[in-house]
């Protein structure tokens, strides 16, 4: 069953047009993680954070992904990461046309 | 500009079917509220928490959105809100399939 990851973080940046030419490499190599579906990019310069929104097939390959990206953020000097996981109640989701399959 | 609203918080239940029977009428509501675009119900009955990741067309509908529904919320009883709203980063989005118009 597919479930949602969620990630928020502190940075300095860069935002906009300038993160998304730090990270296009990154956004192209996490389209072949595991179990995979999509992901949102999420941003705000006012507050200095950053994050994403993304929806994977399995828990499983949710929490293998956060894992792994914790780790690799680490590498990054981003330390404070808020996460969480979460199935999806996909009865309520289809009434408010939630693109999830 | 569309914008995230990621809102979670704890919850005794129901969860499941349960709870899609007993929001169903709320969450036709929701797709009637200025700005909104689509949400996805999220639900983790093992650390009793749910929430939502929703999309608006714009960041003043996301927080008028917040404001309204943080209130709702507390007339459940449910006042330990967790809730951010985010630009998205609409280049590094593409990417990764994330669906956002």
């Amino acid at each position: 069953m597919a479930h949602i990851l969620q990630v928020d973080f502190t940075m300095e940046g860069p935002f906009g047009e300038e993160m998304a030419a730090a990270f296009h490499d990154l956004a192209v190599s996490i389209r072949e993680e595991d179990g995979f579906q999509w992901k949102i990019w999420t941003e705000n310069p006012d507050t200095k954070e950053a994050g994403g929104i993304y929806v994977f097939d399995t828990k499983d390959a949710a929490e293998k992904y956060l894992d792994m990206h914790t780790k690799r953020l680490a590498q990054f000097g981003i330390t404070d990461v808020r996460s969480k996981v979460f199935a999806i109640n996909e009865t309520l989701t289809k009434v408010t046309d939630g693109p999830v399959e």
